[in-house]
């Protein structure tokens, strides 16, 4: 069923592959006796990396499957972090799907982005692997906007972790039970896109420390929950004829702010920010005549 | 001087885009009269995107230009803000002189993180675009961390903007004056490498929204000095021998919160960040009891 949900293009893609790995297309085209290019002149290679974004290379009606793309990306959490978890099993699932260009594309591009980039406690990982992704797939701008402004706010409200592997990995130890027994794993909702925050919040609640089993544990299904997220969002995209996402399902969090603070003020600080204000800014720390109601 | 630092790859991979495009040295070696191989085992294309990362394919001496870089970053911002800026900069740069692979990736990849991704007002793009190439170059993981960390610890405490561009771009529109001019603009150090907090505070000791001209110019500028920050930890990595960057420049900022918030500790709350602490977490905002001077 998935192989007529797919173009003659991308079986053409997945045949390379079974001749040997890494040859494209415009290999197949472009050589041989029946070539009409000559050896000066060759024919591009199709579909090639630089021609993005991808969803010109994705056949109508097809969809990935989250339950796949969700185990992988657990699991390669233990193999790269984070962000090569969400990254890897989205890009690994394409290109098995797909083919090109995905199966181009350097599968540990993520690992970089792993605690934050490289441990810096920026924008969590798993969020930058799947935004990476939306990016190569939504030539639509406004989509890949509010797709990418939705998994931010779902990040930021979503108790995790929430995912249980089909298949514990051989590398996770953890103090805590993930499943409901004792002591009992607390999930939490993060409040902030971040990694520090995110990491940081949880640990403090289930008094582990950012560098246990438990947290690896944590993050290895929260991993897999931002893929799972992700794919819905994807999905929902490529489903739509024609391919759009028109409206971010998550509440605008600032709505309280954003009144005041606009983007056009000089007056009131002006902030050009969708992340949610309340948790690095509370209500309770500002100024005492602050409006905390207005607009 | 500058073809004299190129090996023989690339400048194959110069004269196939001169030949027309996006067309690769595998390319040229599978196809034609003298190709070894059999239409049906066609020969990978090398240099390929997938062969990552890509210092491997970098001739050694080789050097990126900081002025052309820097020039070009400032006026991509106004055609796709700033992490297109700093990212199709020096992609363009990279493909110009090394060629392959650098010369088969998207150009416009990084518009997506324009504004904290897509306006989101996290990392700022213009460092996220600059973070994407390191992890593209940087094949030693240590070196690829140092890099990056230095270049978000320089980004929080650096007063922008300070590049002056050659050329003032067309689309440029400001009420300040950027060289000494009055009413004069006031470089401002972002304190964090996020772009929300970053804009915010720079309109704020500007008295401009965030919506002005004058804050396009700010980022523009932005955008260069961070791409030459990058070009010089690039340089840096590459003129090393073997390739390496052991040093981070700037002083770690959380030396007085490590000691205690360590990644181990499930007693004080864990953090595992090198994010500076105290702009979110100011001294004076923390109990009373808290130690201000140890470890």
């Amino acid at each position: 069923m998935e192989q007529e949900q797919l173009g003659r293009r991308n079986m053409l893609a997945r045949t390379s592959l079974a001749l040997g790995g890494l040859v494209t297309l415009g290999s197949l085209q472009g050589c041989g006796s029946d070539s009409s290019t000559s050896s000066t002149t060759p024919t591009p290679i199709t579909p090639t990396v630089a021609d993005f974004p991808y969803d010109k290379h994705i056949a109508a009606n097809y969809q990935l499957d989250p339950a796949l793309v969700q185990e992988a990306a657990y699991h390669a959490y233990y193999s790269g972090g984070c962000c090569h978890g969400s990254f890897s099993a989205l890009i690994s699932h394409l290109s098995a799907t797909v083919g090109a260009p995905f199966n181009l594309l350097p599968i540990g591009f993520g690992k970089f982005g792993a605690g934050g980039i490289d441990s810096y406690g920026s924008i969590c990982g798993s969020l930058l692997g799947a935004e990476l992704v939306i990016n190569m797939i939504a030539s639509d701008t406004t989509a890949r906007k509010n797709m990418i402004w939705e998994l931010m706010r779902w990040y930021e409200t979503y108790a995790f972790p929430v995912y249980v592997p089909a298949t514990v990995d051989p590398a996770e130890s953890t103090t805590l039970s993930f499943t409901g027994g004792t002591p009992t794993m607390t999930p939490v909702a993060p409040g902030a896109h971040l990694c520090h925050a995110s990491v940081s919040k949880w640990c403090l609640a289930n008094a582990v420390s950012a560098g246990s089993g438990d947290k690896k544990a944590r993050c290895a299904r929260l991993t897999a929950d931002v893929a799972g997220k992700a794919v819905a969002l994807i999905n929902a995209y490529l489903a739509a004829s024609p391919r759009a996402y028109g409206t971010i399902g998550v509440a605008d969090p600032n709505a309280k702010c954003d009144g005041c603070h606009t983007a056009a003020s000089a007056v009131n600080p002006s902030v050009a920010s969708d992340m949610t204000c309340v948790t690095c800014h509370p209500i309770a720390g500002l100024p005492a005549a602050h409006p905390t109601v207005t607009p």
